[in-house]
């Protein structure tokens, strides 16, 4: 299943129509824009000059057969194909230190094979996708914004090899996903990454056993809890909280529970610069798993 | 130079009185307390029945000659050799759940060779020094406090072969350290690391060109600055204008030095659970060394 770029949303709502079916367990390549919608094709271009209703543009949603309220989608990330070029840009009151950015600057970045051309810099990418969700149960989320439907969460362990876990709100989940990074900052300070199109190839599976509440990444490393709150400091705790529940859930006590995370989990952050703020919360999934995690 | 662990502070400040003196360049071992000046020593013990105006005890001062006022004080960690035996705690109120932790709780945590027993997950140690900093020019600092002269960093990268860099305010430095722990998730979010008595192996050396605002980190792939305030939000503002502070006085336009860490420079978190919360910005020291950054 090929999804084309022109097929994109820019909010994610239960009423959005699918633009595909697929059966649970299926392949899914999706052809995304950059966050621009590929509006910008020169560093000599105004900013001021780009539609701006057309920022972080998601391709698809696509209709899961089997994905109903209450289950989890499990979105394995096989494949990231960078296009050969990339974007980066500053904002007036854009970024952590947004205030102090004067004047817009565009900037082009060329691709090439695994490196990334930041003037005379050669960068490896490290290619990840900023936006990817699905619908939530009811309302509309702006794809620039990050939350328990996923969404922008703009979060590095987003990558080739892993799998992104998302709650299922409405019947098909209606996934989608775009705003591809060749690289970006853990925070991504000053708004952008390296702002690419890509082709993103996925496998969906639609998992009866396994609750989120926001997101959840996982290889055979690793469980990142997510949480997207105003503030860092507020998302750091709900990400705590979640790694607790996790815990406690397995049967250990609240006081064991916390004293293994302060040992084992690393508070990490996804990005500082979205409309809500993205932490996660990461354990080893060899102690989920011997205290009887089971991710199905 | 072996500075014993009946030699320590409480608190930083310019009127502590020198336990040693070495010349610039000179290795020395500090023999550290645990952070309850090694006064738990069973499971049983009552969190109340500790002396709690011990706390955080940091081996030292020691009195680097050469060190002025304006230098900076490079401190290499070449050896981190732990007791056989840990603590960790839960106590109501703090830590990033600290409201939900009903009673106290403490673990003694057997160390053997490179593993620590957390009942029965055998984790692999990560040895770091959670207290290290020279005294303010001015006022008190109790070593439980991070801040710009270093103090109760808990920062995962202060660690063997790394080498942290602190600013210099009164002659001599007056370095100490202590607060060792076994390891500690970034975040510290239930207020303990796996916390131990030690023995640290230090080089120190004055650095006469290179100041620094607050404390930086550095190995061969790095350079991290560190920011302590009272949120998370605000430490990595802070951080986050180290950064960019840096780039622009290496000859870089405010919008490229922003851009390039947005694409390149991690935000990463070292604590949120003590009176101020430490973040840091992580660099790769080739860039830095490729616009002419020099630390010496
Ligand atoms: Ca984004
Ligand atoms: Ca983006
Ligand atoms: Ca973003
Ligand atoms: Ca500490
Ligand atoms: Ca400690």
């Amino acid at each position: 299943m090929f999804i084309k770029n022109d097929q994109v949303i820019y909010s994610f709502k239960p009423e959005n129509k699918p633009v595909a079916e697929v059966e649970n367990g299926s392949i899914i390549t999706f052809q995304t824009c950059d966050c621009f919608a590929n509006q910008i094709i020169s560093s000599e271009q105004s900013i001021d000059s780009l539609d701006w209703n057309r920022v972080n543009p998601a391709t698809g949603p696509v209709f899961i057969r089997g994905a109903e309220p209450g289950d989890s989608l499990k979105v394995s990330i096989l494949k990231i194909k960078l296009a050969n070029s990339g974007v980066m840009a500053a904002i007036p009151g854009f970024g952590v230190l947004g205030k102090r950015v004067e004047k817009a600057s565009i900037k082009i970045i060329p691709i090439n094979e695994n490196v990334a051309y930041f003037n005379d810099l050669l960068l490896t990418v490290k290619p990840m996708i900023g936006v990817i969700g699905v619908a939530p149960k009811e309302g509309e989320f702006p794809c620039g914004t990050p939350g328990k439907h996923g969404g922008n969460l703009d979060t590095n362990l987003v990558c080739e090899g892993n799998e992104i876990i998302l709650p299922v709100n409405v019947p098909g989940a209606l996934l989608a996903l775009g705003d591809i990074h060749a690289r970006m900052g853990d925070g991504e300070v000053w708004v952008t990454g390296i702002e690419t199109a890509a082709e993103v190839t996925v496998k969906v599976e639609v998992l009866k056993n396994f609750k989120v509440s926001e997101p959840v990444i996982i290889n055979d490393d690793i469980v990142a809890f997510l949480a997207s709150a105003d503030t860092l400091d507020e998302a750091v705790e709900k990400a705590t909280q979640y790694g607790v529940d996790v815990l406690t859930d397995l049967g250990l006590d609240l006081n064991e529970a916390g004293m293994l995370l302060s040992a084992v989990g690393d508070l990490q952050i996804s990005q500082v610069v979205d409309p809500l703020k993205t932490a996660r919360l990461v354990m080893p999934r060899w102690i989920l798993t011997k205290y009887g995690l089971k991710i199905e």
